[in-house]
């Protein structure tokens, strides 16, 4: 298949690459380094350094042998969107191009307008370029399980069907996320489902949960191949943020009570997933919706897994409570319903004690660039 | 009340001004022009002439003795919206200004954008102005009954308690609308939400059903202060366009089957009920929703009550199928409940065979500016 990724810098964009690339797809990935600028303007580098999209793909050449094409442009003007689907011809799009940091979209004014544009003018001009231009490709678009929130009953695969006064349908599962960013994912999918059966696109709507991880096997063969690993408080998510803070002798902060559950999952499955929904494409005019995870964990849970890893490793792990810089429940109910990607072929790999371990070993060695001052929240929802 | 008024300039947003200025508001309005310019390239301008803003204002000072302020401003640009909202210090805003053509907003790529871009920037704009200029302002936001699309079950008053496998919650209720422009409002109404459940602001949303009428109390008091009546396929509501239809001697153009239902009110209704919710605001954190129609129709019902009161005046009226431009049911359940501005005090003007010959009359007097070619679909959905 022709892949074209979308956002393909980013924690997961990259690793997606280089996993199409290794099964032998035809690979382009563009991005405009969006992150990495906010990245720099906010101090929130990534823990390891991290090099270009293009150097990038020749140290993956050179190891694997697998060609990456990388395109290095702003995909919120449509301009530059049409010229790279013209271009790429693909059968699949992988759409992760969003500014993906919850705490960033409620800074301020003009952090949400940047959020706000970017990533509903990508999906937007991602849309009609396939309408336009390849209207058999497949998007498959990164959502999140944020977009449901934590509501009080079961959350099903995207839709529900809906009794009221005798009657019944059939509708997008509710939405009431918890951040801006995580709303403009909401709005994405209203617009895909929109065009989706208007115009007969086939669309993959990927419910993700946070991903944890720093390794898959072609990240393995090279340093330079590893993911952006962010530990701040804007990029970083929450399992990576612990083990950072285990390995940096600070404590695991804990926002509030800590009972917010959510849905995890390794990076690993996060490629397979995305390489499972690409291959077995959804129908013209079909929006599926697969809860992308294979875990649930309160935030005290996490915390005390990563302190038993970590104390059996010597780090003396302490966990802390701290006001919560959010506006969520920290006692509710959470049930997700994750079966879809499991029926098509996913092999979880769960967050294990040598798994943990694994992480913590790599960011050890990374010790002494930890800057502990960007981990504590900067940003708070009121 | 000190009320801005923003898409003053509009069909609803000018007799809106003059209603809440003659009952003693501060009133200020806001618009771009956008759709006089729309109207222009399309050759979609309206019936009757209308002046500009500020040449209307003084019309109608200068026979009711009230003022309105006018500012031409681009809503869509953050700091055009801050600077009005700033200078007008207002109590209420009531939100108009949007692209309102679900045609234009289907013709192609750029009318796409063009949609897109500003409902939902001046929505965002919007909702920024009030978080952080006026937080206590209400906003009372013109949403759609189109918004909700045509679900097999009834329709409730924007919000739903869903049972689901022995667990209840409340939501917004599901949306899945027909068209792009509708579409924008879907997304308005999600971003509201998502803004008044994190900051406390006090919204009303207004699901409208097409709205029809000439006259109100003020826009009667001189023929420049008339209402932009349309009657095109692009901004043209199926009521107004039956009636020219019926004075220029054309069959009335039904939409495929016409069972397509609807529902609908009279312009001076839609006054009442954004004053009944200036008047009544919502509470903080409250996003309040109201269906805002007094009655329904199929499309057939429409053409069938204008032929016969065509006829009793002569007129001669033919009704015509054509094929549907649009993607839609034309058949299907609609069971809306509208009883929540009823509660608020409005008293509903039907459409009576009074209102539609007053209607008429009004019509035949431009009967000679009729252009006729503009009246048939120019747009397809597909």
């Amino acid at each position: 298949m022709r892949v074209l990724i979308l956002g393909g810098d980013g924690y997961l964009g990259w690793p997606t690459a280089m996993d199409f690339a290794a099964a032998g797809h035809e690979v382009t990935v563009a991005d405009n380094y969006l992150r990495r600028r906010i990245a720099e303007a906010t101090d929130s580098e990534a823990l390891i350094a991290t090099p270009s999209l293009s150097q990038r793909a020749r140290v993956f050449k050179a190891v694997s042998g697998h060609e990456i094409a990388v395109r290095i442009a702003d995909l919120s003007q449509a301009e530059q969107m049409f010229g790279i689907v013209r271009e790429a011809d693909p059968d699949v799009i992988v759409h992760y191009a969003e500014q993906p940091s919850a705490p960033y979209s409620m800074r301020g004014f003009q952090e949400a307008r940047e959020t706000f544009r970017n990533n509903l003018d990508v999906t937007f001009n991602c849309i009609w370029a396939v309408k336009d231009i390849v209207p058999d490709c497949h998007i498959v678009k990164l959502g999140t399980m944020g977009e449901y929130g934590t509501p009080n009953i079961d959350i099903e695969e995207g839709w529900i069907e809906i009794e009221h006064r005798g009657r019944k349908d059939r509708f997008l599962f509710p939405r009431a996320a918890g951040s801006l960013y995580h709303t403009t994912k909401v709005l994405d999918t209203d617009l895909l489902w929109f065009y989706v059966r208007t115009y007969g696109l086939r669309v993959t709507d990927l419910m993700q949960g946070p991903v944890y991880g720093l390794s898959t096997d072609e990240a393995d063969l090279d340093p330079a191949l590893v993911p952006n690993f962010h530990y701040d408080d804007i990029f970083g998510t929450v399992v990576n943020r612990f083990l950072v803070q285990a390995v940096a002798g600070i404590p695991l902060t804990v926002y509030g009570g800590g009972g917010q559950t959510r849905g995890y999952l390794n990076l690993r499955d996060t490629l397979q997933c995305v390489r499972l929904a690409a291959e077995n494409p959804a129908d013209k005019g079909e929006l599926r919706i697969f809860n992308q995870l294979t875990e649930t964990f309160t935030v005290n849970e996490l915390a005390e897994r990563v302190k038993k890893v970590g104390d059996g490793m010597e780090l003396n792990v302490e966990i802390k409570s701290i006001p919560n810089p959010r506006k969520e429940m920290e006692e509710h109910y959470y049930n997700p319903v994750y079966s879809g990607l499991k029926e098509l072929g996913l092999k979880p790999h769960f967050m294990t004690d040598e798994v943990l371990a694994g992480m913590l070993e790599r960011i050890i060695a990374h010790k002494d660039d930890i800057v502990t001052d960007r981990i504590m929240p900067r940003v708070r929802w009121s």
